[in-house]
């Protein structure tokens, strides 16, 4: 076993196993605390909420708390291994959620027959959380489960696969297409993967003004087109009337690659064939559509960005989902709506053109982060991302309507 | 508002909304630690999970988590009220778990249409979790609620306001008949109330040596007796082959009154009319089913004991809980069995003919503590508990079989 596979497996078993524990935020040393926190003393809070479940954001930790819920169908890219197995990964969500965001996090495993099931679970317990953050969710069913779960739940629903990973995207697409000069509106867009980060980071892209009959999805049976008669409901949406039927066909001239979907099918070829000053965002993990190295040897007139930490422009969703949370929580929303998202989008690609501290170019292990080809994404441990992204999105859920109270006084002041 | 009403508010509102938080156990603070504890060195407890399930015990925080999760049907004594008006109630459970057995808790609140809803949303997430705790659910629901979940979960569940009742009751019963020089045998036992605590107090003091005919159960129909058609099967277990009708009926003569019913419904005529020495558990909360000072100076043969902490004695379901899982989630026991139960009520009597120090004596507030019949129930600050109770369950789970893994060596060594 390598070095890094038995380091991480030694983190994740020392001091305890796992990553998070429960603490106590009230005393409960003496006996006067124990009748204050459990008989007698809790039955206030519990009439204070049946007469005003409001109160409830008052005396319990549900506002700033955040299920992390998956069912293993679609884990990491290693597939459908159940739900036992996504554990680690949901206590990894929940790890970020608190170091980046303050937010509590817990994770919740499922185990289901049908989607239903599922979808019924979730909605019986989502009442004891601020908010939902679903995880490696297999599609087609995740969209389904999504959907369903937003119209039956009071507290914020969001898919971090779909939503999280297209609107670190769209900020780094947006910044890059800035940077090459070009406009979102007329950009040939290929697209290789259709699953759920795929069509999110379409549909998105599609509300910062792409053109939805510029975009070429392929699947792994080639390009979607309207006459397949073998497409889902969501993959329909991105059926493209064309005679185009390759990746050949359509990267021909193409402004921008974005792959989600498996290492090393986007072939130097192929890029060849992109239009001057494409750019590609080949975001398989941990292996790309195709390695940084090759793409950039193969053409210096290209924008790049990756997966990888290890790479320039990495597409991180820790840059968004910890931040559109807490500025969901912070104002009580009860839905992360588009107007949400796009503020989420807007904040981190605003962030990325302003000048970078020494430390947060020491964390990412390098001399020099300016705003251009090599710089179009911030950096996770940037730490202006919370105060910039939460803000926006609190003040976009108030302005849409979704907030239940107002933001609060001085809020997210740098 | 009362100043303790105001307070317990307080309490529960500062310095945060609700008293329990998470904390990260590893570091999170270089990108190299979020390169392990997420991706991509996550996959590695994944891929060994998915591999060997049993390995989710050693990298993620399962093992050491139990969930405290309640719909609200029957919340301490104030009634249905809702799961989410539960919630201060259980995240103070959470809390007294992490005080006093070092066990990470979260609550669940489920809402839910019928009985099997329940059941299946808990059936559902319970791999998540090393143990659940099912608190505040209404009889005879809770019966059915329990058995199907102990069929469904393959980690332990546990209804403490049944169990834990039970097994504190039991405790402080047998040391209070040893004190009065009875046999349990013999004993006549009247247990005013039939509700979850009522049943699972007398099927667990038969289990002690109590003879089921000479336990008369009072709902508030009066007598539970076999002419009676009006009884659910938990019920009907209780049901007396008798002509005795009324509490004056049955009281007479006999030796251990248990009220878990409601307060002031146990009267100095009822206690006039017991056998010489008897014994009175008034277990209503906050008001018990006789005042201890009105009781006591009724009758000086009597050994009494409440829920309250402000009166020797005290019933008080946190002498158990913490360590029954303690002891179980340490031997990864795939059920709270009645050899553990057994186990717990021996190892909790037992702690109380042993000396006091003078800390446990000084957070009780009492200058002494000799076993008698002021004192038959260790102190909830008695830090020898977890020891003792959470050793002689886990060795109960080895001895009969339901344990996973071996006792660790030189557990709980004091």
């Amino acid at each position: 076993m390598s070095d890094f596979r038995q380091q991480a497996l030694d983190y994740h078993a020392l001091p305890f196993p796992g990553k998070i524990s429960i603490e106590l935020t009230t005393s409960a040393e003496t006996s006067k605390d124990l009748a204050l926190a459990y008989s007698p003393g809790v039955a206030e809070p519990v009439r204070a909420i049946a007469e005003n479940p409001e109160d409830v954001y008052k005396y319990t930790a549900k506002g700033n708390m955040v299920a992390v819920i998956s069912n293993g169908t679609a884990i990491l890219g290693l597939g459908n291994l159940g739900p036992l197995a996504s554990k680690p990964v949901m206590e990894g969500k929940a790890l970020l959620f608190k170091r980046f965001a303050g937010l509590d996090s817990i994770d919740i495993e499922v185990k289901h027959r049908t989607t239903q099931d599922f979808i019924n679970t979730v909605a019986s317990i989502a009442d004891t959380f601020g908010g939902i953050n679903l995880e490696d969710i297999k599609a087609p069913e995740c969209f389904e489960i999504e959907q369903a779960l937003i119209e039956r739940c009071d507290v914020p629903v969001f898919h971090d696969d779909q939503h999280g990973t297209a609107i670190v995207t769209a900020a780094g697409l947006l910044n890059a297409l800035e940077v090459q000069g070009k406009n979102i509106a007329e950009a040939q867009i290929v697209c290789m993967g259709a699953g759920a980060a795929a069509i999110a980071c379409m549909e998105l892209l599609i509300k910062c003004g792409a053109q939805r009959e510029h975009i070429y999805m392929l699947d792994s049976k080639g390009v979607i087109h309207t006459r397949r008669d073998d497409l889902n409901q969501y993959k329909q949406l991105f059926a493209n009337n064309t005679d185009k039927r390759t990746l050949t066909d359509v990267i021909t001239g193409a402004d921008i690659f974005i792959g989600v979907s498996g290492p090393n099918l986007f072939s130097p070829e192929n890029l060849s064939l992109m239009a001057p000053n494409p750019i590609v965002f080949a975001c398989s993990n941990p292996d790309p559509e195709i390695k940084p190295e090759l793409a950039l040897a193969t053409r210096d007139d290209l924008i790049m960005a990756t997966g990888r930490s290890d790479y320039p422009n990495q597409v991180n969703n820790v840059l968004c989902f910890p931040f559109i949370f807490r500025g969901a929580l912070d104002v009580r929303a009860s839905a992360i709506n588009d107007e949400m998202k796009l503020a989420a989008v807007e904040a981190i690609r605003t962030l990325a053109k302003e000048p970078v501290s020494e430390a947060v170019m020491q964390a990412a292990g390098v001399d020099k982060l300016q705003f251009g080809s090599d710089y179009i994404i911030p950096k996770p441990m940037d730490p202006r991302l919370c105060s910039r992204v939460a803000k926006a999105v609190a003040e976009a859920a108030v302005r849409s309507g979704v907030a239940r109270i107002e933001l609060p006084k001085n809020y997210m002041q740098e």
